[in-house]
């Protein structure tokens, strides 16, 4: 780093700058500049230097250098620049791969198969040992509806081929050929924001505002009192009121003729404002949806990869069978999506199906969270971080409420939108990044090599920014 | 190459290899064997060994190198390991952007509007100075659409803000948040098979089948005669039928209480068949779209980036204002769209939205083309092929007809598609690699670097392998 030759010493070492280090509040002249010659670029915070960041840290165009606790929407796996990664770009084996991309689903690669197995397969989650690869999380999710509603077709025809009737009407978009099927879905969800994804995201109304949706059924999700020991028997109260609805839902979309070919649900609602649930919820739910005939589909776009101290945070409902389906994007850095042998894939496809390259950065990510054994690590960090902020929330009453998490995967409420919004810039302009999420809440996104040093660090810093609005 | 040093040694120079090598058919015994060992991968052709691929010459894994007019679905603009694009991928600077994959709409790279003016905007279409891009053509597609859909309800709204009740009613999936709005779109289209362009999607039953779709208008696409200089009249009548039922179609929907927000086209329908229409319907359209308020919507995912002869096929139609929005993807190597200033895009957003390190290799893409002047290279190319199509359909005349294309955009009909695939079979076995579309055509995809003398090489192996079917 130009700056801070002590640290960049240091950080030959350890791949990670000692601290941030803030020349300017934040978008500095220089970001502004650029973003005021530019009418391409619309909702910019910020410009930066990708070159100069590392590990933790990202470093803007002015030369502030800020640790990353949102890391790009919950999608930096390792940090940045991590040289294992650094050192993939350089080996001449894998130039093809980034210049010659396939259309993966006809023509993959010699290598594609084993680097599936030695990427993706490898973390499969549990009854699935089959994935299809796709380019962003919207692909995974709409692809995986897509399976789901095939499948739920299939096992209407009997597995029998479609009728003359079927492939006709499908050609101009009506029943029966394409069936008047439905995705059910939860009120604050994030699915995505394509139209078939978006007709299941439920966080926030500017999302969904004048595109047309489909008639699909939502279906409440628990809304938890905090702290959870308090509240036992309501919040047990709650997620049974939950459940019952979602089964009512689906009776009543099957007789109004739109059959619930799919259940889909975050394990923790991310953008819709860290909504978590019990286990014991998502177990019941789960059944549910096999009672009904709907798969069920677990979307960890953002919850996958590690950030709730296991690689997939429905590890933690300790199911054999946890899902039909899991989609994943983001951390996983190829967007995809893991099914069950009944789901069959045939019909899925498009030109390019994912990115080969992607998939060799993922081995490498894979590699160093199993060397440095990075999920503990995550879930030492997490406890260390949801302490502190359970501290906070005593120490400012008033201010802030909620904290909640599993590992990394933090958040908590601050008392309306305004002044969180203000915190995330004061607390910015003190050379920490944060994001928001759902009404009024800060949700925590570090990489997984985010320490026990980094959540201490990062305490007193929001203490300090705290105490300014108290 | 291992097996053919000599045509190694000459490619040195000239990048290419000499001509085909085959050893075995095609899918070889080795293609079979990873096959046969994996269920992750359905529908695959033929695994392929890119690190020995180069310029027009795909090599298989089982050492046979086939010439390819089919260039991974028309996605590979320059041919296989381009020295620029190696030369980009081993740059130090690089390496940054390969590594880092930001969250491109609210933390972009330093040079990301430089790079975009070096790229995407150095080609805008005629009108458009704004870009912006998404990692495929499907969600290049979803959200062309989406801002078609957001802009009409702007001007509905008067650019107010809107309502309490359009907040609320849009989270459940309701009018009016989420309006009655339609895409009108074309029999024979394809702009992909996400849930939003799988409605709009009308080629193939089995993309479309069991996947619930909306009740949007669905006009005529002219199927034109040919030879076209014999048929002008009456298909200068067809294609006024086919304007005028659009007519009608928005018109209806309108009375449905469904408007038509966009109109969306592909200047030539590809998976559709190869289905062309005159400029003279494509400026009639685009005013009918201008009439009633529609916006203009060309989807040049797979026409565009030079295959016509032009770098956008819609550039033939010789218009100054051809469009609102064009997508694009595939031989861009990002994915995208153009639109005019009045289409705001501030609500388009997703996490990667796009690639920062794929508009680095299209800089180098657009370079190679000015400089080798590959426009002209496809207009001289394309010129050859389609008049050796043409002999070959008066030599071949039950079994050949309809020879038509745009530079190398060509394609031709065969007597039956069983025929079809069998010749496309047999030609592969050859070494050479074609690919079908609709319900009877072989099309033929190209990179910009297929010469004349690759042309003449691949029309003397087809003629062989027609007399087979003579």
């Amino acid at each position: 780093c130009r700056q801070v030759s002590k640290a960049a010493a240091k950080a030959e070492v350890e791949f990670d700058y000692d601290g941030p280090s803030m020349k300017t509040t934040v978008p500095g002249p220089r970001s502004q500049v650029i973003e005021q010659l530019n009418k391409n670029v619309a909702a910019v915070n910020f410009f930066c230097n990708y070159e100069e960041s590392r590990g933790n840290y990202l470093v803007d165009v002015d030369g502030n250098r800020m640790l990353d606790v949102y890391t790009q929407i919950s999608s930096i796996p390792i940090g940045y620049n991590h040289p294992a990664l650094l050192k993939l770009v350089t080996n001449p084996n894998n130039m093809s791969a980034f210049v010659n991309r396939p259309a993966l689903g006809i023509l993959p690669p010699e290598n594609f198969p084993d680097k599936l197995t030695e990427s993706l397969l490898s973390v499969a989650p549990s009854g699935m040992s089959r994935v299809q690869t796709m380019a962003c999380g919207s692909c995974s999710n709409e692809n995986a509806y897509k399976a789901m509603f095939i499948t739920y077709r299939n096992k209407e025809r009997g597995y029998s081929a479609p009728s003359v009737e079927d492939n006709t009407s499908c050609m101009i978009n009506q029943a029966p050929g394409c069936p008047d099927l439905s995705i059910l879905s939860f009120m604050g969800a994030f699915h995505g924001r394509t139209l078939g994804c978006l007709a299941t995201t439920h966080s926030k109304a500017i999302h969904k505002l004048d595109v047309p949706s489909f008639d699909w059924p939502i279906a409440p999700f628990p809304t938890l009192q905090y702290p959870l020991e308090e509240f036992v028997r309501e919040n047990a109260q709650e997620e049974a009121r939950c459940l019952e609805e979602t089964e009512d839902l689906i009776v009543k979309w099957r007789q109004k003729g739109k059959p619930v070919a799919g259940i889909v649900i975050e394990p923790i609602q991310a953008e819709g404002g860290d909504n978590h649930a019990s286990a014991d919820f998502f177990i019941k739910l789960r059944k549910i949806a096999t009672k009904h005939g709907c798969a069920f589909h677990v979307d960890e776009v953002q919850t996958g990869g590690g950030s709730t101290g296991k690689f997939w945070a429905h590890e933690h409902w300790g199911m054999d069978d946890p899902a039909d389906i899991v989609s994943f994007s983001k951390k996983l850095l190829t967007g995809g999506f893991y099914h069950k042998d009944e789901l069959q894939p045939y019909r899925i496809f498009n030109t390019w199906m994912g990115d080969p390259s992607k998939n060799l950065f993922l081995c490498e990510v894979l590699n160093v969270i199993r060397k440095e054994n990075l999920l503990d690590e995550v879930a030492r960090s997490g406890k260390a971080l949801l302490n502190g902020l359970y501290a906070l929330q005593v120490q400012y009453p008033g201010l802030l409420s909620r904290a909640r998490g599993q590992g990394t995967f933090c958040a908590i409420d601050v008392c309306d939108d305004a002044t969180r919004d203000k915190i995330l810039v004061r607390t910015r302009d003190k050379g920490i990044l944060l994001g928001g999420c759902g009404q009024q809440s800060i949700r925590f996104r570090p990489s997984l090599v985010f320490k026990e040093y980094h959540v201490h660090f990062f305490l007193n810093v929001f203490n300090d920014v705290l105490a300014e609005f108290k």
